[in-house]
């Protein structure tokens, strides 16, 4: 079958790789009619995360069953569904405790050898290992643009509004308008965020985050901190920073009203100055990490089937697997918000 | 001053009483423009709540604030502002808690001696105690008919659902659409409710909770329990008792999830069968109670401010003070769902 | 191998039986070296919860895995384990939820084909469904009598306690001092209560709740509200009722403080009459149904690891295993209040 | 009247001051039988903290009522009270919400212009404001010398624990063991914790750490990274950072389970540098800044009267008034953990 496969750094490639096999009786054989291309393709498209040349990249899917092991319950052969970009064992220490993104024994759809050596879903076939957890059928009428966001994109802007606990008539500020900025903007929307703030330099992404519903700020042509402050006295319930670095995270305490909360779901690295003093001062909680996708999925499905969220104006180029090298370049160059390809 | 003052059951009258003035260094005096009729109010006019011969009803209001004590910051003398139905101290144990709807000295407006001997609000000019707290200003631009509904009925809907802790994604079924069920379908929509089931005989009242976002379904006519089993799998995560009756509250345990939560919001009086062997299987949770408004109103009023909570289209009738009688008498037939007096 | 089954309402036997084989991949054999007689197992007994002739009771062991299907992880072949009461899946929607104790595929070991059709463990060898979920080692150290608390009367009174939300200064009252609500005492200290009353009306087990640091008050010759209200002012912030009749119920309402908990552990069995007009105007919650053994169990081992938890006083009868009918008998007659059994 | 006043960076006199009256209606006037010092006294006592030549220093205190304003209702003159360190309106917005800590309108005592301009509690009298909220009785048979510690050390070593979620069963890490540190390792215990960590360089200081039930780990002589992995698999529930600064911050992220919790009570300054991709990569909160004692301290209290919370051991020197300037040398010197004064 063909993939895309990680070649060098700033190249892929469409090769014919080995069709995948079930190996235990909670894996399913998906075979991928859409799968999406993702920030975080881009760490191993840049090699920052490692993977063999030869290693099948993406994470985002929506296919038809083809396979699946005797102890897959929840979908059949013959199933549209969709995917978590990783798996979760169920029950492990962290599983059991419904931490599913932090599973001991979790794996990134190509991610490689440290992810958990998984292969990717930009593919004309995916094995998906505890099925159970990692697939859900696709609701009816459901595009399958919609559809690959459920268990990625969107499962990490609701993750990063549920888990700062947004309580409907709270302000919310995004820092950081990407795909998965966006997406936090429009589940602060459906979890009741009465004022919405959104902060970017790209026009593009500010227009689009005010269709969403928010109030978009230019990081410096308009004064984010003075906007945020004139229209809540004292600063947003919880701000979301949906960028990952220290820069931000520092714009985002300032941001907060006093015992707030800061949603740091963008991915940070290494060591960063913060400014301590205030965060403490504030009160502030910072909560950090990766978006516990499987534990939403089932809400951020019922909510894109009311339509309540809607990625679908995020995707922005339809190309084919075959053209993934080209897609790889327009997604590196921030020419798109989002890629789908297909076989 | 003019002033609704209950006379006997079934009987109110429009009298001459005297003016309030300050008696506390929190007090204010507010001259009233709006108030309104409210389902509690009929419990006083059938005399099941007990008040005096030519005391003064009413709870829900808006107006000009006329007079403050010193210690007052929250308003100021010319603000328009709304109420809350009932007041709190701040400073007693369960204030301090939070918990401002069980104020050891909490006092509702126009509801007789047993609930704090407080004069009512369907009047010209209205004394408010504890204004810091009982008192908002109507945010710019929001109309009387929207506004009067924030700390009282509206608010009331807020709680049944915030208390009941709805996530965005869940699914929500609410019986009775009185004012307060009306009003707890939209909150549930704010909150990101992805199904919502509103339940009920009246034809007019389903299809208004149809217009705010729900699925109607006929009490006798239609199959609740059927139509949200099918929807849901194993029901809705969450069910509001609006009505306040074990009728209700039975069907609403078998209407919801294991593990779900049954947000009790009608007034239940006295001893009632329950279907304890049920609830019991299914793990779940009654919250009940009356609203915690006060901890809720800035929260109301951002969601109305922003229209995402719009009360307006329960206003059925717009009457004078002076026809209180016929008002009541209107209300009483259940001709009207909500009525708003002006001066 | 021998096995305690059930041959007539007031009848159990020593059989013999079939020894267990694994059947799925997740499956573990134990060897039992001890076993308890539950309350629950009266329910058996008396012929209310329908088991067939000839089927295994018993559902609280600790033993030695003497097989383990290739899917097990978190035991071994040799280890000395201890079980929950009930089997989880982990995969379906309440599991993924944490709601492991409403599995739609939970078995109860010992209780019969409406609750799973899973054979007890009130004998020689056991088949353990699910055990990554099912089994923990028993940490080194412990003794069997303590183990044997953990994954079912230590479990439950714990999540009396936990699933209340009870925070440490809190007040807590307990309603029935049977094994459940003495091990819910001991919860109660374990998670700060700083006053605990313990109600019931039989002297050695209001002495065993003194023991373990509650105010004893026998139910009528003492008088528990007004003791309560005198220590408190306003009530407990958490009762359980261990009993699971209306009558303890409606006296936790009244026993607990406006906006507290009522955690009703004890099984309630179809309709009772239940004060609906106090509750709600207290606004109390109430918190019903089974423990979530599963959730609770690491750190309940860890409490009696440390010595916190220690339910060995409830043990009162060691027996054998060929002494269960005159075991029962004993339980039956309230004789004891944990008989072991030995094989 | 008498009062500890300081003088310059290093020196403290005790000066004639003038005595203190009532100002608002719910202001008290408090004869002060006996004062602490405190590690926040440091700050002023050094000049990082600014207050005028002459301004009267202090914050916790135990004394008796002997003025009230008539708007005080919960203690009355002749009453034994103690205060919380900071003052709360009780009707502001973050008072609203429960966030005494964070009040529009909060004063610290004896901290200088900057926290509120109010004189401080190492005097002879002390006007308290906002009694209601600022002062609870000592309850009966209390000692003074525990009395003092619950509106201020104690009630910060519990929200350390309490903010921070911790759970009966949990495992908790303590870094620095001053007086917080160690009323958060009494806290923690009383919250259930199986097991404790206490995390210092101070030997007499990792002696009572593990007299109060924690495991005495040297900060560099030990291996507390190893001995907590070694005996929780995975990290700490929850790590109380009570020193404040980013070194123990980093080896608090270090210490904690993924999912976990580290709750930074020591008072950060200025900007740090933080491990921001290793608390990414584990998905832990931070959850900082200063304690909610108003919110706490009746619960502090009921653990006090329990005997549950003792910090009776802490005080290491009781010295009059009189000899300030010595007590503050001595505290200076590290040489004392709890000093407190009496008249």
């Amino acid at each position: 079958m063909h993939a895309v496969t990680f070649q060098a750094p700033g190249e892929v490639a469409v090769e014919q790789v080995a069709e995948p096999v079930l190996q235990a009786r909670d894996d399913v054989i998906v075979r991928v009619e859409a799968s999406g291309i993702c920030g975080s393709d881009l760490h191993i498209y840049h090699g920052r995360v490692p993977v063999g040349k030869g290693f099948t990249i993406g994470h985002e899917f929506v296919g038809t069953v083809t396979d699946a092991g005797d102890a897959v319950e929840r979908v059949a052969v013959g199933d549209r569904v969709l995917g978590t970009f990783v798996t979760a064992c169920a029950t492990c220490t962290p599983c059991i405790r419904g931490d599913y993104h932090r599973c001991s024994h979790g794996r990134t759809f190509g991610h490689g050898p440290n992810l958990g050596d998984l292969q990717g879903a930009q593919a004309e076939q995916l094995l998906v290992p505890h099925a159970n957890l990692t697939l859900r059928r696709v609701p009816e009428g459901m595009s399958t643009d919609v559809a690959l966001f459920a268990g990625d994109v969107m499962g990490t802007g609701y993750h990063s509004i549920a888990h700062a606990g947004v309580r409907a008539g709270d302000t919310v500020a995004v820092l950081g308008l990407g795909p998965v900025g966006l997406c936090a903007i429009q589940a602060a929307k459906a979890s009741g965020a009465a004022q919405i703030f959104a902060i970017d330099t790209v026009a593009d992404r500010l227009a689009m985050a005010e269709r969403f519903g928010a109030t978009p700020l230019h990081l410096t042509d308009d004064d984010p901190k003075g906007a945020v402050r004139r229209a809540t006295g004292g600063g947003a319930d919880v701000t979301v920073d949906a960028v990952g670095d220290p820069g931000p995270l520092a714009l985002a305490v300032s941001l907060t009203r006093d015992a707030g909360v800061v949603s740091g779901i963008g991915a940070y690295a290494g060591k960063g100055e913060v400014p301590l003093g205030l965060a403490w001062l504030k009160g502030l909680q910072l909560r950090l990490g990766l978006a516990n996708v499987i534990a939403h999925v089932d809400r951020v499905l019922a909510l894109m089937q009311a339509g309540i969220l809607d990625p679908a104006p995020l995707v922005t180029h339809h190309m084919t697997l075959a053209d993934a090298p080209e897609a790889y370049r327009v997604y590196d160059a921030r020419e798109a918000l989002k890629i789908v390809l297909t076989p």
